[in-house]
């Protein structure tokens, strides 16, 4: 797929590249025929062209991990028409018909995923795109945030844009986070405190964010750049948990229903 | 499977007989590992015994659709132990993790089902039981009753206790209602006008009630019991449609975004 | 769903209802992504309403097998929008991609699917719509025509104009023919005859016909009306294979290779 | 398997060896329960032994990807009898059933596919194996030889005997062309020009010649041998499509049909 | 198919039919590649004809559950040659690779099926067919003859010679007991009492006998011949087991490991 | 998972760790609902937790195949309660329900399987868990210890106390043998002799013994240690074969039957 990507200003993204098969809608089971993304929100362009002449249009492409880079005569954008499904496509992500719990309990964060691409042993997935869309907050008798655990897929979240609901600091938008399979994190020790102390009344919860993740059953490596070159790392990401505090009481009972 | 069922004063109840599967939990999809009816919540029996001779105990059975009456001399309760999964169980329909839309539009009624008996044909059901559970409902720009549709399912709905969400009168506890393969049918006159004139913030739904659904991709029979014997048959249901009005205006526009 | 059909003087066609499933497009196997009916050929409508107030419209509606009348005082054509993918469309028969062996042997008829409504036995249709389209005829060394055979399938042949080609007199447009399930058949007399003794150069087959085939693994029954109100029983249909003659001969050999 | 190879003179052949499969027969779709390489024309041995003490006998093996070599004092070709299905097999290229398209568009090549060794991801080969067999070729109002392409497989084509279609010069019988995953190609430049401008009359294709691929969605790596040392490399290739010209007319409409 | 059975005196068997599927060899499990019932064993014939001119020959079909007869002046066995996997076979049930508990506990008893005939719903059965074969008996700490049970099968049981092990008495060859869908049933009591009372070493079971069971998850109907016309009701069936006795002791406790 | 483990004296142990999927109870095929390894014999502990505060507890990770080791002042054995499936388990291999041939013919060892690990590919295991367990032996005309092959899997075997029985001598307890993958095996000699010339009547097997085998379909690779450090491995392993002589006789016949 022939693609260039015009900006002005410095700009960040985030690109997720999946190998051995595509991102499609998750299965929705209970929640039915409609819900989450919704196949009629996806966009994708119509046939188009420029009929351009152009001398030394260079066009790099990915081969097996490497780039090449070629030179021509002409413009490759020559789609004067096409027939099939596999075309760029778009969603808007305010149209996500977000599902929650709205009783009791911490929905699993699959609940928010737009797209997965699976792998070839069901029920896991090279990788999935979630967001954490803007919406309301319910539960009674539960702990709001992210719960604390660890887990069997590499975690990596990204922002867009706003503050992300289970860290307000040090977490920017063109920011990110990566969660190894297996190791057990959680919310900040602000986050815990808030949160446990509540009165739970329903609450707007992300109303002007835009943060994501992209979920592997594959364990994700991070490049020099990424880990030294690009003097981002933040060494202190660690002590945001410092601060929690033991509230284990063995002779705890519950009240008598 | 023996039982016998004690009650005390007049008694009414629901019972739904599957044939060819069992109900199962349904697969949850994006909901997750966790959620709607939680497999740690459904309780059965430990074996159990009575080492009685009663003279002329009589077990009443059902084979092909027909009851087989016999006398024997001992009680049938006299399990001493067993291995297996095959058991009666029971589950407390407050347990149930509901999950529903914190953002905008109607979710599919299947995201309330506790279990399905699934058909041979993959995404169809011989039978969904389904309940309409105390929650909250937040929807925003969106209908919030059950919408006027028709499906490829028979809906028999009963009500438990309480007073029925979309239908508040003529639905008395221990009634039914059957909507049939195809058949059109949604809220009362009453129900639509309420629901599209009110504000739309926070409310809880459903509390003090347990209305549920036996959905079914089969044709139900009513017996001529149901019918006529009973005296029971809502004549006049069809009228609470009645007063529906139009209000299609081919000259609307949506305001611009 | 709700239709009209509107003709102009006398008219037949031919009309296939199945259950339990739907029509959908063969899995193509070595064809690959490409060929047989496309689906971009298929065409459905647009939205489309009328708002109209109709004094006792009548709508005729089918259900468990049995015809319903109900009157209502508007148009029922109100689709004034709708998703999703359950939608009426139509097929030219002519955009039909054929594909057949183009070096020797016959191939099954499966080759010429249109349409298949798949049974829940992976394999086993509920019905495939067949149809016989004008098309190269190649084969060398072999029997062109359809040849003799029994299969446990029911096939209900119609034609919708022109002659069909393996029993040019009295198969007329309108017409059927019915084989059961496990009845042997095949090419009449005069078909056999000249097939045989033809010169197999390459020639055009079926050029201004529409022959088309109803497959079922069930068996088909026939109405009164079909057997006998209609007087359009064809008795002397098993004439046409009586005169086949015995060609065997049991000291045949093949020439040397 | 052990198995020795007798050759007189000097000889050329083409060996793949597929890992974690075995090929099988496609799957025919709508092709029926006959055609391509049908399962009787498969030939194994029956079982032999040679009862034969040889001094030194050489056992040269292959395991993880090495050569191992060993001496025992005996044949191995020691099978007296044996039962099972995993057997050496010979097939006759000349009796594959050949099916194309018969009245327009050109097949995809899987329509070619003798045997394919599926991967675990459905509808993905690690290997087919393909022909390119003589046959009648028919289509009208299309372009004949094998369309210009790019796809998500490694092609690699050889040539036992003749001429193949495509390029009529320089691929030589014991040649070899690989046009790797997503690297677009097509035919040449003189292929182009008699095959657009040809009278398209029903024509005999590939007599005389025995071209196929082995297809797979796995890249396949060349070795030193095959780059450097062999001195075969054709360097030129990339200019049999060097005279291939722009036809695109902005202003072109199809004829009013 | 057509076939004819050629007998010499008087002469019984027995006869299943299934619809929907055939017949095939069980998935074994962790049995592995071999045992029960070997593909090698079945013997189908070779392709035979009698090229003969028939006065009358009579042919008898059945279709839909109804008998046909038809005339003709030649005889159906004419098949010349066939190609396909779909003919009559025998085997030889003395082959049956016979696989049971070696040390203890008493194996359900589709550890014997010879063929099954699987419906739809995976696990479950039109019809197994399930032998009693000749065999060492080994078990230890354990009740070896057929436990009493009530499953969600039908039972039909035949005996082609010899005596049946868990009913020694009133089951003969050529008879047949049937145990319909969720029927309780065990051994006689005298069979329950030596082998409560037995030694358990090496024995041999079954010798010079051949029980044979047709098991299927339908009911079977017995025709009005079965049940009166015949006279072989045996209607003192059910006194087998009227002298079982209660050894429920509820102060019973295992020895001291 | 947290563990420790806890030895007195000098201790030796086997340990399988397997990827991508989980160890589970093979699906049985006709043994039925029961065998082998029977769901109920599984062992798990209930939630344990020390409320423990301590210095400088060492904590040793497994990540990616390294070994990681943390710090923390508690005790990380502190679960107070949990919900699930995914829990550690033992099992008495003594109480393993043990299914063999009881007529003729030796079965395959996966008869023996315990637990099985899946991969993708159906039929396929990453590992399969496999016990050789006390039992009765009592197959006639049979070859009875395991033959001689090769295979796709590759077979760690261990021995947990006692002599295995196709291997008497040199077969330690807390030893191992390895045969890779498509490697031929077998007895040795003196095992080939005495059971080529045993009278076959019914014999304990395996009573004091304890054998297991890893059974995968991948290739294991041997560490250095393993290989050399150690200095445990038996470099006259392959002797035990040398003493197998030729027994084929070219002009043997069956006694007539």
């Amino acid at each position: 797929m022939r693609f260039s990507v015009s900006v002005s200003g410095s700009t960040r993204g985030y690109i997720l590249e999946v190998f051995a098969a595509h991102f499609q809608l998750p299965y929705l089971g209970p929640i039915g025929a409609n819900g989450l993304a919704n196949p009629r929100d996806f966009l994708c362009p119509v046939a188009w062209y420029e009929d351009k002449d152009v001398k030394g249009y260079q066009v790099v492409s990915k081969f097996q991990g490497h780039l090449f880079q070629a030179e021509q005569n002409h413009s490759p954008f020559d789609v004067v028409g096409w027939h099939g499904s596999y075309v760029p496509y778009k969603y808007n992500l305010a149209l996500f018909m977000v599902v929650n719990a709205v009783q009791f309990d911490h929905c699993d964060p699959s609940i928010f995923t737009v797209l997965t691409c699976p792998s070839n042993r069901p029920g896991t997935a090279i990788a999935d795109f979630v967001i954490f869309p803007p919406r309301w907050s319910v539960q009674e008798n539960t702990f709001r945030p992210p719960y604390y655990h660890r887990n069997c897929m590499s975690e990596f979240m990204g922002l867009i844009f706003g503050n992300y609901e289970a860290k307000k600091e040090g977490f920017q938008p063109g920011g990110a986070t990566l969660h190894s399979v297996m190791t057990p994190h959680g919310p900040d020790t602000q986050c815990f405190e808030e949160a446990t102390n509540a009165t739970l009344c329903p609450t707007r919860v992300a109303d002007g964010t835009q943060a994501f993740m992209f979920e592997s059953s594959l364990s994700l490596a991070v490049t020099k750049w990424g880990e030294e070159t690009c003097q981002k790392l933040d060494k202190n990401y660690y002590k945001c948990w410092q601060g929690l505090k033991k509230h284990f009481n063995p002779k705890w009972q519950p009240d008598v229903l």
